[in-house]
């Protein structure tokens, strides 16, 4: 057994809490409803946004595009309240178990989950079908 | 409505697959075991490793470490065989839903999930707490 799988089968069983960031000083995150399991988006944290996501029971992310801190629901009032967090092998990802508040819906569409399309593969090609019913509420409404 | 916003809309609902890789060529695959939700693991895919996992319905990804295309249990018999696969609003995302065959284990440390550990806080710190039970295969038996 080489050295680095020593410490790799090490840093596999630690408790010691060691997010791996990416060169960016982001890590993703995957966040599903708690109870049914389903995955509502996936975005990415920095080191302050998990530190306020802890803090405050409420998911924080980084706007890759804003580049600040964004507390999703801050806007929209539909906050995502954690209900834990849990990291993987390798510390790379987050995944974070919620209950979405207000609309109960997570993506800025208006609808619950963000993966609301299904990829068909027929004849060699792939298409997009929607597997959602109409969104929660009109994105219109709610960010002004 | 700006110009952006209405591409963006169009994008939004729209059922051609047209994936948004990074800067590197991937995209993140969340992989979530199908019935129960359990987030099993998460990587990356090219645009070959998409093409392979739908026509073999096992699913591939791009290891990053490795720098080639990844058949995931290929080594260990573990594949991953996917009952449906799912794009976020922005197409910078999947969603495969999965049964995990062989011993039933996702992660390369034996583990049914990568994510068998839960983030605790307490007094300021945060640690982390094993959630699952025993690996389901021994690394060692499998990996030679």
């Amino acid at each position: 057994m080489s050295e680095s799988t020593i410490l790799s089968s090490k840093h596999e069983t630690s408790s010691v809490f060691a997010p791996r960031f990416d060169d960016n000083g982001l890590i993703t995150a995957v966040v599903t409803e708690a109870g049914t399991g389903l995955p509502l988006m996936v975005a990415h944290m920095n080191a302050q946004a998990i530190k306020l996501s802890i803090e405050t029971g409420e998911a924080h992310f980084w706007s890759r595009s804003r580049k600040e801190i964004w507390h999703k629901g801050g806007t929209s009032g539909n906050v995502l309240q954690i209900v834990d967090i849990h990291t993987d092998c390798d510390q790379d990802c987050l995944w974070i178990s919620v209950e979405a508040k207000g609309h109960g819906a997570a993506c800025h569409t208006g609808r619950k989950s963000c993966f609301y399309r299904k990829l068909i593969a027929q004849d060699g090609e792939v298409s997009l079908h929607m597997t959602q019913d109409e969104p929660l509420f009109d994105p219109k409404d709610v960010y002004k």
